[in-house]
C-alpha cells in the first residue's frame, strides 16, 4: 500500500456506488475474490464482523428456546423435488455433485440451496406425540445458490447464514414464532448494525419458494436502494405433508405438523457498507465493530510517547475492542487514513503535548470530529461517545429513509418520484399480481413488503385504479 | 420410548462395542443417519458437545493471535492439482461438482477435502513483505471425504473441523506453531474432555499429504484401539513454492513463506462416547457437558415437591448448565436412565422426605454413587463434585491406557501382546516403511506416533532386528 493514503484510491461514492462498494471490500481487508468463480474469501476483518453478529444473534436465538444443530450440505435430488413450488423456485440456481470417491454417482446430490427438504425428512423421523413438540432448531452454515450476477456479501454463489426450521403443534404457535423471530432480526439490524428496517409482509410473487407467508425486514441503503436483510417464512403444512411429518395430537389422532424456517446471511455485512460507508471508507456502528477504538500515537520517536501510548492501551483493553498501531515504517497521516478506510469508530491521536498536558485527542468516524480528553476521564468519555457514535448512526440512516420515501397515487406520480430520486415509494395496491409486474416493468421498482405499520393514503390501487386496502412500500433493490 | 428404560435397549459393550457406539449416538441423541449416505444429522444435543469444544478452543486459539476466516466450499480441479503428493492424497476421496445453474461446468469443482489449495492462492495475493508476516487464520466449516465405510462421527463422509492455517517469516517460527498448537489440543482433549493422549510425530508413512511433519494427540478408547485426535503439520515450503507465497524479506529479497496447518474435528465427539462410555450410556466430563446437572423430582404429585424442585432449579441455574425434568408422563425411573443414557454427570434427586429434612441425593454418573446433601450446601457441593467427576474420568482413562500399554522386543512379543489384549504397543523401530508395513500386515496395528516422551526399551528395531533409536507406539485404530 502507498504512502499516498487510501481516499485517492477508491471510487467517489456519488459518481459509482458499485465500483466504491468494491474498493472498500477490497481495501478494507472485508474480502477478496478467489478462483472459484462468483465465490469470496472474507478475510479477518470481515469475518470478525460476522461473529459479532453471530454472538449477537445466537444469545437472542437461545432466549427464545432455539437450539443448534447440523444437517448434511448435500441433499439427494429426489428429495429437493417433493415439494413442487420449492423445487421450481430452487432447481434453476444450484450445483450438483455427480461424481464421487472415483465413481458415478446414482443419484445426483445437491449443495444446498436451504435445508427444508432435507431437515423434513428427519422431523418425520423424531416426531411422534404433540409431547415431542415443538422443534426449535437452527444451524449456522454454508449454502450455495448459482448467481449468474454476483456481489462480494450481496449476493456470492456461496453464503455463510443461519437457517432456523421449527414445526409446532398448532399454526397459531407457527405463526407466532415467524413473527417472533422476524422480531429478532429487526433487533439485531436496528441495534447492533444501526440500520433501521421496515417490517412487514412479502406479497405472494416475492415469497419463499414453498411458503405461505414471507416475512421481511427491509432497509434502505446509502443510495436509496432497498435491501431485503432477513425474512421469516410460515409454511403451514406445505413441507409436512409432502414430508410426511405428523404427530399423535392431544385428542389421539395423526395430524400434519406446522412449521417455519427464517435466515440471515453474510449479507448482512454488504448492508453495513452500503448503508453507513461514505468517500472515506467503512464507517462501522460501535457495537458490531472488530476495533472500537485505535490509537495512534504522534511522534513516536520522541521520549516518552511510545510507552505513553502502550500504557494507555493496557489500560483501556479489556473495557473496548483495542488496537494499538506502533508501527515504524508509516506516518500518522497513513494510519489515521487507514483507520477511516477499516470504519473504526474511534481513533485515539496521542502525541508529546497531549502528554505534557495529561490529555489525549479523541476522533470519532461518523462525524470526523476531534475532541480533546484528560486522560483521567477517557474511559468515561469512550463509553458515552462510542454509545452517541452508535446513536448518531442509527439516526442518519432513519433520515435518509425517511428523506427518501415518498407517497404516490398514480402511476405517473410513481414514475415520476422514482426517476427524480431512488429511494422507497409508498402506494396501495389492489392485491393483483399483474399490477406488481407492471410496476416493476416500468420503473424497475419492486413491491418490498406491506408495512405492518400501515398508513392510510388512500383507496385505489396505485396502478389499475381500483379498489385497494393494503400500502406496500415499493424500492429497486441490491 | 417404552417405559422399560434405556439399559435393554442397548447392545452391550463388552459383547459388539460397534453396535453398542452406533446404539449410544442414536439413543442418547447425538446424531441420525440421513438420506444422504454416510453423512448424519448433529442433533441439538450432539451439537450443544461441539459448541462446547468450539468455545474452549476458539478462545485458546485467539489468545495465541488466531484470526477467523471463510474461504470457498469449493475448490477447482487445477487448484487441487497444483502440490503433487497433495492430491495424489486426496482425490480418491472428493466429491465433484460437475453441474451448475443449469449448465455443465468447464471445470469441475470439487468440494473441500481440506483447503491448502485455495487458501494458498489467496496467501499469495495478500502476502507482500515480512512485515504483514505471520497469517495465523482459521476457519470453522464443513468438509467433504468420501469415506467407502462410514460412522458417526468417526469416520463421516461430511464432518464439521476447524482448519487453521499459517505463514510465517521462518522455518524455526513454522515449526514452533506447528507444535504450540498441537499443545492446545492436548489441553483441550486433556482438560476438557478428559482423555489423555500421547503427543508425537507421525512416521513418513502416516503423516499427511503433502507436509514435511505431522505431528498427532493419540488417544485410547474403551476397548484399546486408538483414536487419532488432532493433527498439526508442518508444511516448510512444499506449498509455498507452486503456489507462489513469496516475500520481501529483511534482506530486501524474495523469499518463500514457510506454513503450517491443523485441525480437531466432530470426530472428537465421537472420542468422546467411546473413551467414557458404558453399558448405561454416555458419560460426559462435566466440563463438556451441555446439560451438568438434572434435578428429578420423587412423587412429583405430592404437595410442595413440584414447587421445591422448581425453586431448587431456579436457585443454581444461573451456577451450573441445568435441566429440570417435571414430565408427568413418565416415572422417576424412566427418567434416571434417561439421565445416565445422555451422560449427565449429576443428578439430582428431591422427594417429600428430602424436603422435610433439607436435604437432597446426588447422584454422579461415572461411579453411580449415591450421597446425602444439605439443601443449604448445594452449591459448593455441586462444585466440588463436578470438579471431581472430571479429574475421575481423567484417571479412569489415564489407568486404562496405562494397563494396556506394553512393550515388545520381538515381533513374535508384539503379535502375542496384541493378541492377548487389544491396546498400545511400544518397540523400537529402525525408521524402515517396510518394517512398518509388515507390522501391520502381521497385526493390523498401525504407527500411531514417535512420542516426544521417548523411552529407551532397547537398541534394535522390533521387527528387523537391526539398529533403533526411535520409540513408537503402535496400535489398531478407528
Amino acid at each position: 500500500m502507498s504512502e499516498k493514503g487510501y481516499v485517492k484510491e477508491i471510487t467517489n461514492i456519488d459518481e459509482n456506488i458499485a465500483q466504491w462498494y468494491t474498493d472498500i471490500v477490497r481495501k478494507a481487508e472485508l474480502a477478496d475474490y478467489t478462483d472459484t468463480k462468483g465465490c469470496i474469501a472474507i478475510r479477518p476483518y470481515g469475518y470478525a464482523i460476522w461473529e459479532n453478529i453471530q454472538n449477537y444473534t445466537d444469545k437472542k436465538f437461545k432466549e427464545t428456546g432455539v437450539k443448534n444443530t447440523y444437517f448434511p450440505v448435500l441433499i439427494p435430488e429426489s428429495l429437493l423435488q417433493k415439494e413442487k413450488d420449492h423445487i421450481e423456485g430452487f432447481a434453476p440456481e444450484v450445483a450438483w455433485v455427480t461424481e464421487a470417491g472415483g465413481e458415478q454417482l446414482e443419484e445426483k446430490l445437491c449443495i444446498r440451496p436451504t435445508s427444508e427438504t432435507i431437515i423434513s425428512t428427519l422431523y418425520s423421523k423424531w416426531l411422534s406425540s404433540w409431547r415431542d413438540l415443538p422443534f426449535v432448531y437452527n444451524q449456522w452454515c454454508n449454502v450455495l445458490r448459482w448467481e449468474k450476477e454476483t456481489r462480494p456479501f450481496l449476493r456470492s454463489r456461496e453464503f455463510l447464514w443461519q437457517e432456523g426450521h421449527t414445526i409446532h403443534e398448532t399454526a397459531k404457535e407457527a405463526q407466532e414464532r415467524t413473527i417472533q423471530m422476524l422480531n429478532i432480526y429487526a433487533d439485531v439490524v436496528e441495534n447492533l448494525l444501526a440500520i433501521p428496517v421496515i417490517k412487514g409482509k412479502k406479497t405472494e410473487t416475492e415469497k419463499f419458494a414453498g411458503a405461505d407467508e414471507t416475512y421481511t425486514i427491509e432497509t434502505m441503503m446509502y443510495d436509496g436502494k432497498a435491501l431485503q436483510s432477513g425474512t421469516s417464512h410460515y409454511f403451514g403444512q406445505n413441507f409436512t405433508k409432502p414430508f410426511d411429518i405428523k404427530f399423535q395430537n392431544r385428542e389421539g389422532k395423526q395430524e400434519y405438523a406446522y412449521q417455519t424456517s427464517w435466515g440471515i446471511s453474510t449479507r448482512l455485512i454488504g448492508g453495513l457498507i452500503m448503508a453507513h460507508g461514505d468517500n472515506r471508507g467503512l464507517k462501522l456502528p460501535p457495537r458490531v465493530a472488530p476495533v472500537q477504538v485505535k490509537i495512534v500515537p504522534i511522534a513516536m520517536q520522541k521520549e516518552g510517547v511510545k510507552e505513553k501510548t502502550i500504557q494507555l492501551y493496557e489500560k483501556l483493553k479489556n473495557k473496548f475492542r483495542m488496537e494499538i498501531d506502533l508501527r515504524d515504517n508509516v506516518t500518522p497521516g497513513y494510519k489515521f487514513n487507514e483507520c477511516e478506510m477499516k470504519g473504526i469508530p474511534v481513533r485515539i491521536e496521542i502525541g508529546p503535548r497531549d502528554i505534557e498536558n495529561g490529555e489525549c485527542i479523541l476522533v470519532r468516524r461518523d462525524t470526523l470530529e476531534k475532541t480533546t480528553i484528560k486522560l483521567e476521564n477517557i474511559e468515561e468519555g469512550l463509553e458515552k461517545l462510542l454509545e452517541d457514535i452508535q446513536k448518531n448512526m442509527y439516526e442518519i440512516c432513519k433520515k435518509r429513509m425517511e428523506s427518501k420515501t415518498t407517497i404516490a397515487h398514480t402511476l405517473e406520480e410513481f414514475k415520476a418520484n422514482m426517476d427524480k430520486e431512488q429511494g422507497f415509494i409508498k402506494a396501495m395496491w389492489c392485491g393483483n399480481a399483474e399490477c406488481e409486474e407492471k410496476i416493476k416493468e416500468l420503473t424497475s421498482a419492486k413491491s418490498r413488503c406491506m408495512p405492518f405499520e400501515q398508513e392510510h393514503i388512500g383507496d385505489t390501487c396505485v396502478c389499475c385504479g381500483k379498489k385497494a386496502d393494503k400500502m406496500v412500500v415499493w424500492g429497486r433493490q441490491y
